[in-house]
Order: structure tokens, then sequence, then C-alpha cells
């Protein structure tokens, strides 16, 4: 069933790349919990003639682990078609011979295992939930306001998430935190780092008007995914609130329950129902 | 011994207001140290014929407790001298009507105990330290996204404080977190405050012409003052950079190695040398 708001597009697509927490699961306790129809969905994608890939700010774990926690939920997805911010910084390391000091995750740090950390001369955050500890914070604060040319690094910028028992404060707070101890800006790695969603483009091999990008979050998935000439559009599940709809620059190019029906629209579009 | 930095103003001068925490002491373990020199300067401006206020974002105990604290190191203080921003808070939560959740460390709470806290319809954050756990802030976050309109008072906006083991992030650095999280603008209650400024001016019964604010901090009492009209002049001490020399739009009266120095001086000017 096409829905009258849908951009008429979806004909003219080549690929589709999904956000991953809040639009195919909302995480929480032990694995979290697969959205309700979320599985089939993705399923449904692969079997098309539709090039599927996942952009995630997710760095609560390693690739491997992230994924092996998608497949256990009942998704059908492989560690090559995911995207997270973690490799995307390593490489930025590598090429500016930079040495990380660390604020994240306990999941995280083996990403970095390989990585040198000595004598850092740069900050590196991401979503570290229960490590955004104050003596945790102050200690990159330290770090940074030593340095005669502070460099942060935020994995995303994301206000908040949502998990099962509720929201909680991402990234982004303590990016912005950061920010003003020190009186520097952070550099983002992640969504809605132009940079990071051409990497996704280039590993399929399309153009931004080519792709589609689903996504919970207004302004990282839908407005970063426009920023790149690519369509956005907002499912009503994960961090969505109702005046997302009414936010005063970022109008998404479709606003949807869910992933299933966003992906049945297009499909149906396509004359590929099911 | 007059500086030729200085300003000529001290002669037409009727009161001087001082921030405590890196201009009479550090504060750190125990009741921290006093600064040298600050304990006999305090007491030549206590007996020359000038008035004498402090003024303070100090929000890590109730006003006694810390003024005890202050005595103890051997400073002549007392109580109704001092004005730090939790008073001015209640004050303001009554005008409004208005029940707070508090974020603010532990020697706070007993400062706002007779104030109504069920059901809060706002949130006040003060430079809680150790209290500024992930959980502690989300739960912030969660009281005030849930807000049909989020009201979140700061006391204080600071960056940072010096401590004897280390420089330490100030209440400013989560206010800004919480702006972020929630997009909000909080209300300061405090330094730079005006309103705050002009509590303690209206205290001595001073024009701002006639009054000297002396501080570490030079955006928050350097440039707090001179928005009200007042000298404002900064000491090396506390949390003094050396690039605060050359800040883009901040430029203090003057900028002196410590309290001792500035007393001196202000005294010298006056023809009241020791």
């Amino acid at each position: 069933m096409a829905d009258s708001s849908w951009p008429g597009c979806a004909k003219s697509l080549k690929g589709v790349i999904l956000d991953l927490c809040g639009v195919l699961y909302d995480s929480g306790e032990g694995d979290g919990v697969a959205i309700p129809g979320s599985i089939e969905a993705v399923k449904r994608l692969k079997e098309s003639d539709l090039q599927l890939r996942f952009c995630t700010n997710e760095t609560q774990a390693t690739r491997e682990k992230f994924v092996a926690k998608l497949q256990r939920l009942g998704f059908d997805i492989s560690v090559c078609e995911v995207f997270p911010p973690a490799p995307a910084a390593i490489s930025v390391l590598k090429e500016r011979g930079l040495r990380p000091h660390l604020l994240v995750h306990d999941g995280l740090l083996q990403e970095f295992e390989a990585v040198e950390k000595t004598n850092p001369n740069c900050v590196i955050i991401a979503d570290a939930a229960e490590n955004f500890s104050y003596q945790n914070l102050n200690e990159a604060f330290r770090v940074l306001i030593g340095l005669e040319k502070p460099i942060l690094f935020s994995l995303g910028q994301g206000r908040y998430y949502k998990e099962t028992d509720g929201l909680k404060l991402d990234v982004g707070v303590y990016m912005k935190a950061l920010e003003y101890a020190c009186d520097l800006k952070a550099e983002v790695i992640g969504k809605p780092s132009p940079t990071f969603f051409q990497s996704v483009l280039s590993d399929m091999g399309l153009k931004p008007h080519e792709a589609l990008m689903i996504g919970d979050d207004l302004v990282n998935d839908v407005g970063g995914a426009q920023c790149c000439g690519m369509k956005g559009v907002q499912v009503r599940t994960g961090k969505y609130r109702p005046s997302d709809e009414r936010h005063p620059t970022v109008i998404a190019d479709a606003t949807v329950d869910n992933l299933a029906h966003a992906v049945e629209v297009i499909l149906s579009q396509r004359g590929l129902e099911a």
C-alpha cells in the first residue's frame, strides 16, 4: 500500500542505508529487543535488487560483537555490511599520526588495541554510558587542556537514544561539555559527517541520489543524509518524538511508522510487493 | 609600590568585592590551603576604610559550613559578608513557584532542606563534582525532557577550577551538556549574572563605579563585574592561565600576581601603605 506522503523516488533507487538502533532494534538489558516487523523487513530488502548497508553510530562494542548480537536477535546481517565510526576513526589517527586518550565504552577498547596510545596528543570520546563518570571526563579534560593544540574527536554527536528502560544521554552531550571546558570545536566522526556517509556510498558504488537513508534520528540520520544529496526517511520508532515533525530546519522526505512500513512502500512502488 | 599597569582608580574606591576560591585559597583535600599573603591581605582591607564583601560561585557546602572552613584557614570573615548562589536560587524558586530536582554536591543539600521538591518542575545544577555521574546527569535530563516547558538553573557557569591536585571541571560544563541534550538555554544564578553582582552592590549601598572586583576567573569575575560597570582585576593565582592576558573580548583593568599584591597597590595609592 503506497503512502500518499511518500516521495515517489522508490523506482529510481539502487541502494538503501539503514540506521540500526531504534530502527532494527531497541537497545537495553542483554541484547535489547527487535522492533516488530524489522527482521522480516531486512530479509525482504536483501531478497530485492536493492543494495543494502547499515550505517550506525554504535560504539558500545567492536563491530564483530555488535553484529553477532544482531544475528542473535534474528537479523540477516554480516560484518562487511556495517559501517560504525570506530574503524573510520582509526584510519584518521593513522593518517594524521595521532595517539588517542580514549573515553569510550569498555566494549569498544578492543577495537583500539593495536593503536599507539602512550603520551596521547588527542582525545577520542564515544558513547561511554556509565564510563562518563566525573573522574573520567575530568581526565579527558586534563589531557586536552595540557595540549598546545588540543584535538577532540567525537564518534557521533547524538543528544540521546532510547533503551528499553528509557532515554539515555549520548556522546554529543559530553562532546559539548568538553568543547565548552576547553574552548574548542570537536571533529565528529560518524553520522552526520558527510565523509562518513560518503564512505558508505563509495562502498556501494552509488551516487547520493541513488540511495535512501532510513533512521530514527531526524538530525543525524535524515538531515545528515539529505546534506549529502540522499533522500532521508524517519521512522516513528526508537528516539522519534512527535516534535520531530515540526523541526525548524530538517524536514524528512517521509515519516513512516516503522521499518516494516517503509520497506513495504519501497518494494510496492517498485512493483515487487510480496 | 604602585604597579604601572594599575588603573589609578584606587582613591575613588568605596568598596572591594573578592572572589574566594583561587584568590583567598585553593580548594582540595580537607579545607584546602590559603594562598600565601591572602590572610594578611584580607585583614589589611578590613582595617581600611573600604567596604568588603565576598562574592563566590561556591556551591559545595552551605554558606555556614563554607565560612567556617575559611575561618579555620585563618581568614577574618563572617557569614553575612559572603554571597553564594544557593540563597539567591531559593529566592527565585519562591518568586516563581518552582519545585526543583537537584543535581548538586551532597554538602549543599541542607541549604535546600525547606524547599518543596516533590513532582519537580525545574532542575537546579551546581558544582556537584563526583555527583556528576552518568546516572545522575541522565536523571536530571529525564526530568527536563519530561517537562512541557523545561527550566534549567545553573549555579554559575564556570568551565573549571583549580584544586590542590589539579584542574577540575565546573558546573558550566554540565550546564552546556544539558542545554544541548534538551535544546534549551539555562538561566545562570551566580557570577557573571548582573543581578547577582547587583545584589552585592545593593548590600554595600554603592554604585558600580565605586566598587572593584578581584578574581581569578577572567570571564566570570572580571568580565562579569565590568559588564555591571565595576572595575575588574585578575590575580595570577587559582585558575589563572597566561592565555587569559590575550583573551579576545575580556581585558582586565589590571592583572596582578596575587591578592596580597592587589591590596598593597590599592592601599598604597590611597596613602594607607603599612
